[in-house]
């Protein structure tokens, strides 16, 4: 039996998704709960990994298990043994071919800044910066929609013979009293993309650079072109859609 | 020179506001400031303390200090050295006769619930209880209201001596999505009674206790009656008017 499952949490503690030994991270706090409830080591698979201190408000990843219990009953057991900033939001039965990462239509990250005064309540969640030309970067975000070769966004140790050519279905920026929300909705994303693409909206807001900044990266594809990568505790994987 | 300053901070991580030795409190992390800042060991007063893992948006403290510098270049220079979780939102130079505590005319309390789904990206910030009806939380909230003797609401080990009679001018309650917001204006509350009404309240609000509980408790005047502690990380001292 293959369960689906969608999970949320606080990034702030945690040395991102993917596991790295005893270190504290998402998957490990989730391998060890599916053991604790069900006896069994089981290898999970997400939709894609998250970085330090990023957070999930819909996650999705799956595993398998020879036994079948009711989905509500997974999602509880499971909840009962992860710490608190880790929920497993809803669980299902679903088809052996339905793969977290590979099944994976659509993916949503959302980037909060905080452009109102410094809040020492909000600094795991949203980076505070100031000075920020929301309509320049309004104007700029949408030159990251279509089909593009993203090697210029991605991370600098980023393997040659990966595909680096995404596509990015729509863009959106709100405003919310002091926040502002950044909405990215694509095929799929690359490691630091998402970090990348913001740190350069965010200089192109401070009017460090044009907009066209933005089309001179992706034509270059050069992932060594140094500029802003920003704060991981502003970035949600928001959701997956399959 | 008296140096008035209001102070936001996130109490997740702190033993509350008062000193105690070398643990980790805010009263703790801005002496050290001020010594840092200016090189003196200043005594502060703070409008009162809020306990472990209470947060603020508006305390004020006050401190005295022989030179005069500029209230902005304080506000500066306290910020440059205090933890990220801990931020001066103003100072300002008062007269000799301001006392931060004795002064106060208002203080407001804000309590916060989420009453939706688990949400692991809460937690510090406001406990989840669900199951409330909040229309009858509403109703028995205003039974506060007034000057009653609060003694029955205050921590069990309060000194007898203590004055126990605290006026209430005013109590709200807001629901914004998922998430209830409770309001208390007074002229001072005892140790632990916003925590206590609060407590009573969510026992009122799940059906535990009719709302006339409150007068009950108001009339016992025991503080060692067992009701229900509301958790710290819901309460914000909200802010102190003089």
């Amino acid at each position: 039996m293959r369960y689906k499952c969608i999970v949320a949490y606080d990034g702030t503690n945690y040395y991102g998704f993917q596991i790295q030994g005893d270190l504290k991270t998402i998957e490990l706090e989730i391998i060890t709960a599916i053991k604790k409830a069900f006896s069994i080591d089981a290898k999970i698979y997400a939709s894609g990994r998250t970085d330090k201190e990023v957070h999930a408000k819909g996650q999705v990843f799956h595993f398998d298990m020879d036994i079948e219990v009711l989905p509500n009953s997974v999602k509880k057991a499971l909840n009962s043994f992860l710490p608190d900033d880790i929920y497993i939001l809803s669980v299902e039965i679903v088809n052996e071919d339905f793969h977290a990462r590979f099944s994976a239509k659509e993916k949503e990250y959302r980037y909060y800044i905080n452009i109102g005064e410094y809040d020492p309540l909000k600094i795991h969640y949203m980076p505070h910066i100031d000075y920020l030309d929301i309509k320049l970067m309004e104007e700029a975000i949408h030159l990251f929609e279509g089909t593009h070769d993203f090697k210029g966004f991605a991370s600098a140790q980023i393997d040659k013979r990966k595909d680096t050519v995404k596509t990015i279905f729509e863009t959106k920026v709100n405003i919310i009293g002091d926040t502002v929300e950044f909405i990215f909705k694509g095929s799929a994303f690359l490691k630091y993309q998402v970090r990348r693409m913001m740190g350069l909206l965010i200089d192109i807001g401070r009017g460090y650079y044009q907009k066209e900044k933005i089309l001179e990266v992706l034509e270059k594809k050069d992932p060594s072109i140094s500029h802003r990568v920003a704060p991981g505790c502003g970035l949600y994987l928001y959701k997956v859609t399959y």
